[in-house]
């Protein structure tokens, strides 16, 4: 992973014994020799065989080298220079052979990737791989603003991005809580605006440095006009209100700006960004640009006065900003990057663009002729599945965008934000999803297969976590703290079918600052509950193909959940920091046993009674609500196995459900009536079934719970928001209209 | 832990809830604000609970205030200063009081840990506490030498060593395999002998303002004069032998060594240490000297020649060496300390002696006036279970020195060689032991009861790793790896039940260099496999106390080890890297079942057959066999449990068994028909058994095998080496001379 974009197996393997040695020839550069030495002891650490040799050879043209790398010339790290290679592997020996030193970099990788066990030991398949990445930008933005996450974890993160062949790392630098990097020009921009959290120029030469030995770019951004409080607290001459400024402690509120109107603004920027453009080797400098409110523009008489009368509005003056910017910085001889906002009538050709409100912006810039990247629907702290990410293309099939159009879209980036994280929790929302998008960005467009990616994202999670990522032994660290030093096993049983609250729900309740602890069952469950995918997985597959096997695996898990109950409910009771779970356990418990009866009632394949499904209403009801700002992600499948039992013995059950699913595949705005009709049309089980529906309509039908004679009287419309069913969660339609009484009536 | 000098708990509690808040009175000093500061984000992580206030009171006087905490003087940071404290709880609040700043500290400590959690919530017991520490010098060593340990890693461990009251960070900086600090005076120290991996002096300031910060002194070592090749890289023209000298890649080996009689010797060396003197602000400078062969310096004519007539011995030559160091390093205000080598006649009153070989050493030194360290039975990296360094005193009780002497004895320090370890798994060698380490050096004597130190170690376990510390995690993500993607769970059960070949015997191997891959069960197994632990205290109450409920404890084991057996088989199968696993897993299983047979033996109140008990000799002599560098530590217990079932019944058992205890209490040697006679006199059981034997002389009887009429035909004396059962391991005496064709005769 990503998979590459052509690879044909062989018959053979390459046996992995402890005479594996490496012949570089070519020019290969500092770069491909230095990784060649990391994969000889990565590759010792996962197998346990010890190597032999030690030292790579240098053009010894040994006929019996294990691994042969040949490159044309070292790696030049810029966007869109040759990143493709080829790799062999037969039964005497592997090579690997690249025009230049980046597409070895991904192919030693791609070589880590192809080793496998069985008893008789570890081996690559024979195989020949023609590989080269569909994006030429393929980044990982991580925010140090509001959290400062330091070297340990950059570092662990660059390799992570290096095993999943991420070219760019983003660092948003700067925000309202803290200026994260040492100037030298003005060290007091640290001194006061970084409460003693930041990088030292050593530190992020030391980043940059070890960035560029994996191939990857470091883009450093400096987030402005607005956003900036943190510069503005050693510099409140500069902005566009008086200050004083302190650094907030909270998230989101206002964004103070800086002034546009005032020369020194762009004499204080030029002086900090020519510092900034030697320190960076690399080819761009974002300078953020967005969710300038112009507030504060618009109550600054001198700004307004500035304004008139060339400049007509908040936007134009932004532009004008921007444009001062881009200059100041093209000429330390770096192209300038922004946020979707600063696309404005105006904008300098050379500006890239960064796509964080919707896919129409990049559209729209690509067809301005600007380079763009993708990150909306990227976003990592939404903590969405993996399949969200993995499903949003930057070119979609089917595009209209025309070929010389589409050649400007260079890629996307997974975005990072730090409100909700800390060192410990970060990585845990990082990965593996974006190894997800990475595959998205790199692969062929035809590579996307959903539990196909399930399957291998979860092999990949386990290797990134063996080059030091935490993802997986932090939630433990969580989960055991959580536990009160009780044993943590029922706790994780549960963490692996919930996940936090998607999207900004959780940063809407204007809970967090600073200072909270990020330390509940919210921050150590993740946004890929690996029993509640594998489960769901199950279930798709057994309405669609009923067989005993699946059957197996659903009513393995269904015991499972519904044995580790009482140790549960025991642990949640000791222990005071899980006391808000509470509500999760007990609706696990409850829908494992209505699962476990609606499998009976399908091996009994006799339809389910009317009352019991109705019952199980309450059930789901419950099941969907939020706890400890986390969700049980296991209640649609639930719900499809009831549905399956109440149409048990029926032929046209498996018709009726693709028909509903073709009827609302697209989002629709239908009244309560007009939606219980479509559904009843369609599936034709309506009164029988008092409102329980095959396929992707499913949620809603449960949310209504009401028998459908009474559809009608329900209040207003409903927003019926339909996607398939492993993509992001269904809306809980019209869900404030009812309450419990009204219901139980 | 450690526990408090004195201690006195109340009816009532103190509730932590969201209004907690500190007030800060007196002299208390930057350290104590930040520690307390730290306390506040502890307390919320632990315990969920989202405190409203987040900055705290100076002199409020605010009777409300949750934690109140009086510190008459700012620390200084000084070996011997007032470390006393008293912390008083009730149901309003806490009071913590302390002269200096350094108390305050430990207080703070100590009010972690007793926070504790009931369904009700999180509360403070009512206490009163008076608390000092018994020992001065409480140190840890780590070794940066032979395995580089970056910052993150020190800082980690900087937290675990304030945690448990641990007050000096002893680097060991330069070794044969790396010079691992800058040096902006001989900057090719690190150019040449570092391989690239060194602090910075900005990291060692950054380390150091750490430590400091929590109280901690940080004390570098620069051993000389052997263990100096990462000098002598750069510098042959000092060496006592010419060079070139390479960096070694193995550990052990010849020890190149400095060249006495060369005055640039002293130039150079004068000209660091005044560096690392104004770079390190604590009292004390380490020097090494030990391991000195004298190999080097009986070779080299010159030297010879430098020796005559006045120095009349390697040892004399190496003592003038050391003066004339410590003459330099006195000059620039510091105190020197060296290993015990360095105990010789004309040594400088002054310098503190740092004991490793023997505890005879402490004695001598501290007889001779000298400020003395024990390390000797300290050695983490020899991964012997906790009780082991816990029953280690350096002034034990009953002790034949006088009190103005036992005031030389400044405490211990807990010794972490790296040979054997890189960052991931450093943190499993060092904690939870050196926290037990810790109570030995700070509590009073009395505090000694294993059983008690064992329950009260696990907890603290885990509140260490919830300061970023690894141990626990780490292993797990090392049993992934192993597990080769598979579940993990069986091979849990497995390292909880073994912990890796104690002592040098894996160093000894002569297998490993700086390329190892150190990822093999041995390396995820530790000192304190908790399972074992706890079913040989079980088996150790029940052989004492046969009571039902103890019973079942051991019998849950038994049946989980074998239950789990074939899971554990068959993922060996497939995992390559677990084959060398193998014989450890079929030994667990086999014991688990002579074990459950044996209760069935007890439960039935009549001896176990005597043909039975014989054919479980084959079982343990297999049992006790190390693989893969590890070895089982539930051996004894089982067999205990065998011999209790040959005994069921008969009334004079458990005087048998502590006669026999009694009569083979300490080290002796004998040839078989002795010891056969010795056990077979005391215990009267020898010929119904065919060489079980009760209590403490287990391991010998059954390796020994052989009925007892064939004793007297053992080759050779046997090597008896007897402790109590939970302190180290019992010698497999006599192994050598047996083979199992002869057993089988």
């Amino acid at each position: 992973m990503p998979w590459p974009a052509h690879i044909a197996l062989h018959d053979g393997r390459l046996l992995l014994t402890k005479q594996f040695d490496i012949d570089v020839t070519g020019q290969a550069g500092h770069r491909v020799y230095d990784a060649a030495g990391r994969l000889l002891q990565n590759l010792q650490r996962r197998t346990g065989v010890v190597f032999e040799q030690h030292v790579l050879a240098k053009d010894s043209n040994d006929p019996h080298a294990t691994l042969i790398i040949h490159v044309r010339r070292p790696a030049v790290l810029k966007i869109g220079e040759d990143e493709s290679y080829r790799l062999h592997v037969d039964s005497q020996h592997a090579v690997l052979t690249a025009t230049d030193g980046l597409g070895a970099l991904h192919g030693l990788q791609t070589f880590l990737q192809l080793v496998q066990a069985d008893p008789a030991g570890h081996y690559l398949p024979a195989v020949d791989i023609r590989d080269k990445p569909r994006f030429k930008w393929r980044g990982l933005m991580v925010d140090v603003a509001r959290h400062f996450e330091p070297m340990n974890v950059i570092e662990r993160n660059l390799r992570g991005m290096a095993a999943v062949k991420l070219n760019v790392l983003h660092l948003h630098l700067s925000d309202n809580q803290g200026f994260r990097i040492q100037s030298k020009v003005y060290p007091e921009l640290t001194a006061e605006g970084s409460r003693g959290q930041y990088f030292t120029q050593t530190q992020i030469k030391t980043i940059i440095r070890y960035a560029d030995d994996r191939g990857i770019i470091v883009v450093p951004e400096f987030d402005l006009p607005a956003h900036a409080v943190s510069w503005l607290v050693s510099h409140p001459e500069l902005a566009s209100a008086p200050g004083p400024y302190h650094l907030y402690t909270h998230f989101g509120g206002k964004n103070p700006a800086f002034d546009p109107s005032n020369p020194e603004t762009y004499r204080f920027l030029g002086g900090f960004f020519r510092e900034m453009a030697s320190l960076f080797p690399g080819d761009y400098i974002h300078i953020g640009g967005d969710e300038n409110s112009g507030q504060q523009w618009n109550n600054n008489p001198y700004i307004q006065a500035y304004m008139q009368p060339s400049i007509p509005s908040d936007e134009a003056l932004q532009t004008q900003f921007i444009q001062k910017l881009a200059r100041l910085i093209n000429a330390d001889g770096k192209q300038v990057i922004g946020w979707d906002e600063i696309l404005q009538p105006g904008l300098p050709k050379g500006a890239v663009i960064q796509v964080w409100r919707g896919k129409e912006s990049l559209d729209k810039a690509a067809r301005e002729g600007h380079p763009t990247i993708l990150s909306n629907g990227y976003y990592l702290d939404l903590l969405y599945p993996a399949d969200h990410y993995y499903q949003n293309d930057p070119i979609p099939a089917g595009t209209h965008l025309k070929p010389p159009v589409r050649k400007n879209i260079l890629g996307g980036e997974a975005e990072m934000w730090s409100e909700l994280v800390r060192p410990a929790t970060i990585d845990s929302r990082i990965w593996p999803n974006a190894a997800a998008i990475a595959e998205r960005l790199w692969s062929p467009p035809s590579v996307r297969d959903v539990p196909w990616m399930y399957r291998r994202l979860r092999v990949e999670n386990l290797r990134l976590e063996a080059l030091g990522l935490t993802q997986i032994r932090n939630q433990q660290v969580l989960l055991r703290q959580l536990a009160g030093g009780y044993d943590v096993s029922p706790l994780q049983v549960l963490v692996d079918v919930i996940s936090p609250v998607r999207g900004y729900q959780r940063g809407a309740s204007g809970n967090y600052t600073i200072y909270s602890p990020l330390s509940s069952i919210a921050d150590a469950a993740t946004g890929n509950p690996w029993a509640a995918i594998h489960f769901n997985e199950a279930v798709k597959q057994f309405t669609a193909h009923p067989e005993a096997a699946t059957e197996q695996k659903i009513r393995a898990y269904l015991q499972q959940w519904s044995a580790s109950d009482p140790a549960l409910e025991a642990l949640i009771h000791r222990s005071p920091a899980l006391h808000p779970v509470t509500p999760l356990a007990q609706s696990l418990l409850a829908l494992s046993k209505v699962g476990l009866q609606a499998l009976d009632y399908i091996d009994q394949r006799q339809p389910a009674p009317y009352a019991w499904a109705r019952q199980t209403t309450t059930d789901f009801l419950q099941a969907r609500e939020p706890a400890a700002e986390t969700k049980l992600r296991i209640v649609d499948a639930v719900e499809q196995l009831v549905v399956m039992s109440v149409k048990a013995g029926a032929s046209d059950a498996p018709r009726a459900k693709e028909k509903i699913s073709d009827s609302i595949d697209s989002p629709a705005r239908k009244s309560g009536a007009e939606f219980g009709d479509l559904l009843n049309g369609e599936a034709g089980l309506g009164k029988s079934v008092g409102g329980y529906r095959g396929g992707y309509g499913l949620a809603q039908a449960s949310v209504l719970g009401v028998p459908r004679e009474r559809w009608s009287e329900f209040p207003g419309d409903i927003a019926v928001q339909v996607r398939p069913a492993a993509g992001p969660e269904l809306q809980p339609f019209g869900k404030r209209h009812i309450d419990r009484d009204w219901l139980s009536q």
